[in-house]
């Protein structure tokens, strides 16, 4: 089994234009600089397969090169989230491989998370409706997250009988609610409800179904007319610190913090402070 | 002093059995997998001493071979949980201890909660009335908390002249609820009271003073009719990802899951899912 | 541009008494242990220059050496806080430098948060009104923050084109109220406010604004009438098990903890409990 997808050809090298960009197992469309994606199995509430996982690593990992694209909202169609790995196109055929077949498939995944974090865009969760297993750890390795109370987020492998240590889930989890309430999540696999995702802060913010989408979209889009670079250094300095010490990460920022003050951004804001007017960020 | 009570022999080895487990300080009683261990001096409010100290850690300890005991709860008797090192029998012996012996006595403590995190079971601390001292300690190094809105819990180390670094609670604390609260708990020793405790995610419920054991083993008893070898899983992971990167924590879980697709709990799960049933866990 | 700045001398050394310490950009009084360090052009919301910078890291480094503060409180004048980096005094200066005078300053700031968690007396901040940029930074340095309803915290590096990774806050904002709440602040840069900050363990009280300075000077108080020693070791060990494996910070703990059980402070808990009396610390 090869987890190749897609087109990698025309995904790869320092490509500056994802305007053009068809993925063959999600939607993907493109509005100044807010990239979306939208896992489309509706009438199955969006499953992923080995093909959409893959396709989705392989999308984020050239987004690392991409010039057009400052943020990213992640969604599902017709008011569901994402139903995780499918039970009969993925749990099945797992069944039935052996240990080499089973670990290029959890390093599959996993990398589809590594590639999240490791893209400079921030990356905002749009939930609604069913949000579980993998489809619950896509919108753990978001950034941000925008819920509905209705959404019902299940970190459901127990269900499955395998462990809460799927794609990362026990080192993220714990350090976005806490490590009793992830610890209750992981062991029961019980769906956790959008107000009390919000209370715990999993969800930044609870939406109604209609906006959800189009406010996580206006929190991208605000991003992404923003200082992108500097953003994305953010991004990298959350990852990087995730296990310094202190003294070590207040080191390790005042050097990615020198960097972004040698930007133009930096200086285009001061002027515009002088001046009175509201900066314009470019990203550079 | 050796800090070694019980019965050594009888928890030694690859023991598959605990249903005959008398220990001599606290109470054991096996019930469906699950195993409740009951601190028992309720006249002065279960304290701990030397002695239910070591008998703790060694059954910790040898809880790990167990194949009998699938999730612990730990309370106390006579609507408190407990109330900590003894006065008398603890701290008056340690101030007449030398270096050497001091060490030997906080590290026999923090023995307890290596053994703690490091047997496979989840551990559910069921908690009513005073929850002090090491007793919040043990509190703290459980995976779940249910209490009562009574219950006081008090890292009260500093009102007997000493810091809150014991047995783990600089590390353990602020990543269940944050550090800027625990760094208040810490510091001063105030009481938690129960209500505010579920708000910061320090107890996972608020139950009745008469329930909150049932609840607690009612919880710990789906557990135990679940995958165990998973939950045990998830529970090492939990604590291996601790301070890791996050690249390294999914790859560790990329393997860690990978065995667990290849149990027969995972198997059972597909089939029964298959068969339209509800699964049935064995633990293997 | 050197980052030297008051009278070094003065606070070299194995310094035993601030009473007389008269820093030149600050506020400085000392009552009972407690020192209270007031930052005060109101007039601009107090906002930090090249020299205050240099004079609080000063302070903060001396104040390891000593032996007649016991408690800090970090406050400004004029119902504000601090309204960070100054934008004339100091972002205008900045967009003129060279790569290796950008990090000179870059590492002086973060010297400043290192001094603030390398003294082992607990910083205890009392804000009011706007809490901005590095002010928001001083904040979150601090151990305890006592805030006020109206007050505005906001880490608004981004709004000048610069990231969140600014003096240690992708490292310290994640782990006082969890990494996604955390990612939203770093990245918009929008003001939290008083009622929204307790929520989230950012303040851990909310205050009227005319008591809020008293209130932090009155909790300082309590932990300066204990036991300091102790207070420092658990100080220091939050530090330094912010990366540590659990098995090492229990046993780092065992020996921290070991070395308060060889204080008098200890000791005299001890008797004052059999005397039925209040233990009278002393911090030796």
């Amino acid at each position: 089994m090869r987890y190749l997808t897609g087109e990698p050809h025309q995904l790869a090298g320092n490509r500056s234009d994802f305007a053009g960009y068809r993925p063959q197992h999600f939607l993907f469309s493109l509005e100044q600089g807010v990239a979306t994606l939208t896992l489309n199995r509706a009438e199955r509430k969006n499953p992923l397969t080995f093909d959409s996982y893959a396709e989705l690593r392989d999308l984020f990992r050239a987004l690392a090169y991409a010039s057009d694209v400052k943020a990213i909202v992640v969604t599902g169609a017709g008011e569901n989230f994402c139903s995780g790995g499918d039970v009969h196109d993925i749990i099945g055929p797992l069944t039935k491989l052996d240990m080499p077949g089973l670990l290029a498939f959890t390093r599959m995944t996993g990398d589809l998370v590594k590639a999240m974090r490791a893209c400079p865009q921030p990356v905002v969760a749009a939930i609604d409706g069913i949000c579980a297993g993998a489809g619950a750890i896509l919108a753990l390795a978001s950034d941000i997250r925008y819920g509905t109370a209705r959404s019902k987020t299940a970190f459901l492998f127990t269900r499955v009988g395998l462990a809460g240590c799927d794609m990362g889930a026990c080192a993220l989890l714990p350090r976005v609610i806490g490590q009793g309430r992830a610890a209750e999540l992981l062991y029961t696999g019980r769906s956790l409800g959008g107000e009390e995702a919000e209370r715990w802060g999993f969800f930044n913010r609870v939406c109604a179904p209609e906006s959800v989408l189009a406010e996580a979209q206006a929190f991208a889009g605000a991003l992404a007319a923003g200082p992108t670079f500097a953003h994305g250094m953010t991004k990298k300095m959350l990852q990087q610190e995730w296990n310094m010490g202190v003294d070590e990460a207040i080191e390790a920022e005042a050097q990615a913090q020198a960097i972004c003050m040698a930007t133009n951004d930096f200086h285009r804001a001061y002027h515009a402070f002088v001046a009175k007017e509201k900066p314009q960020f470019e990203g550079d």
